[in-house]
């Protein structure tokens, strides 16, 4: 039966590339990586009851299972090319299948990524992808090389994806229809997050330091300033917030969700201040939004800041795995 | 404490390579593959109770879990370098992880291989290992290039594996030193299998099959048949039986654990008649011994022949997932 899961998905996802010299079907997959470019390689697992709801759509878990991990690729602003994947199933249902290779197909043939190899076992849901892809030596966005000084952006809108998990939680029971659009959209943000893979191509070598939102924006910014060696300031004022986030939430709650919730996976970066009219000049070529919402500083501490420039205590610094 | 087990793992399994640009804590890892190479990847996953019983040592784990991934570089001909690996936990249990790196990295240094990316998170036991590694383009071993009339060849004494899990099953009784020597080694076989990356290697280009047993010989040989668009006829009293699988158990048991018992991760091959000596000569230069058990025909059936040339109809076709 594993053979047949694989190909299965295989023909769900059946994506052309010339640097697949073998893809699935042999013991293991042979590829090209083009001249000049060098690999870049992550893994993501998900695991029903801890990174999604149990009964989420098999179509929003196959999409949501790439879309974290080329998010990865983005936040190395690597352009992705191929994926492993490995399904553990507690039974062979077709069904399920078919809907996970659909939603995961969706979002490969947007990057013409392949998938070149799998593994599919019984056992509790549990789903790990490996995605791969290719970055000019040199060029790859780090963690570490953010300074003092350097401003801090963030691409799209930081928090959607925890409103859509309290939208979840706690449906809508009135008929409002812009409450109930308002609920659709951060659903929909919570599962089939967009991973800013043209935004991290466009920052390769301008921007000193970037990350994706995984566990939270204060989390992975405490991420950047402990491998980069510096503090962080942010004002609460600046965060971007959706619509929909403003819309059903106090500013108490969007401000938590913004700076805590995870599941986001937009990118936070810092650029010099010298180049920040070019970055927002790239990012709006493309269409990605960016904010500033503050910048590097000397010492080792993250630190919001509210409208009147006094520090703000949040009560929720992220979220992390056996916390 | 995602990055703390992570951490911990880097720290038992580190392994200097010049071509690992940027190893574990960014989000993604950056690598250089060699010019003139191919690169070739494989994942596999292990399932507490699918693939390995309760109760296995958190060393042997480890070790397996690299080790059935570098079996499928072994079947490809290709030389391994770098690992991701996903770590499902029911607890953030420090003793079990350190067991666990402690066998991953046994068999890590015994090939350079280097951990280069992983993600650890709560929920039942599984693992899964991406492996990758080099060949040179062309020359990757495959299943599909078998001919009729190819001799067909085992590495080492198959039906070890499933003797040992015989004999988890059935624990000695007795006292007999002997029996309990044959016990240990045959469930040191179960759990600590050899991939076969150096004879992988010396068939480059001369085996016209390959394939690594992971399913028991029997399947295996299938896909090659299947692959290759032939049949197979295997001669039972040519496959080669290890003293302890003779000590432990009569031909007929004997004679099933090898044609149809999984986990063994020998490679199965074929090559042309007029390379067969030349094979030979390679494969002992390494010290690693292969059998003639038979030959590949026309046809698309395996069959396996007894002492008189009939037939045998052997009730156990392998292991298959889901079956």
């Amino acid at each position: 039966m594993e053979f047949d899961l694989v190909d299965l998905i295989r023909r769900h996802t059946a994506q052309q590339r010339d640097d697949v010299l073998l893809g699935i079907g042999d013991d293991a997959a042979v590829l090209s990586v083009p001249a000049g470019q060098a690999l870049v390689m992550a893994v993501d697992t998900l695991v029903e009851g801890v990174h999604f709801p149990a009964g989420t759509a098999a179509a929003d878990i196959g999409w949501k299972a790439l879309a974290v991990n080329l998010s990865d690729l983005a936040a190395m602003g690597a352009s992705p090319a191929w994926a492993l994947l490995t399904l553990t199933l507690p039974d062979a249902d077709p069904g399920f299948v078919a809907g996970f290779a659909d939603g995961f197909a969706a979002l490969a043939r947007l990057y013409r990524l392949a998938l070149v190899g799998g593994d599919t076992t019984r056992g509790p849901l549990c789903i790990s992808v490996a995605v791969h892809g290719f970055v000019p030596p040199g060029q790859a966005l780090v963690r570490a090389g953010g300074l003092a000084g350097d401003v801090l952006l963030v691409t799209g809108t930081p928090g959607d994806a925890a409103a859509g998990l309290h939208a979840l939680q706690n449906p809508a029971r009135d008929a409002d229809p812009q409450h109930r659009r308002w609920h659709e959209w951060v659903i929909g943000r919570l599962h089939r997050p967009t991973p800013r893979l043209a935004a991290g191509i466009a920052l390769r070598g301008v921007a000193s330091a970037c990350i994706d939102i995984s566990d939270g924006l204060l989390a992975d910014l405490g991420h950047i300033c402990r491998a980069s060696g510096v503090g962080a300031e942010i004002e609460a004022m600046r965060l971007p917030r959706s619509s929909a986030l403003r819309g059903l939430h106090d500013d108490a709650t969007a401000l938590r969700f913004a700076l805590g919730g995870g599941d986001d996976y937009e990118l936070c970066f810092s650029v010099p201040p010298s180049r920040l009219a070019e970055v927002q000049a790239a990012l709006a070529q493309i269409g990605c939004s960016a904010t500033c919402i503050g910048r590097l500083v000397e010492g080792s501490e993250v630190r919001v800041r509210g409208e009147d420039g006094a520090s703000l205590t949040i009560d929720h610094h992220g979220w992390e795995h056996f916390a």
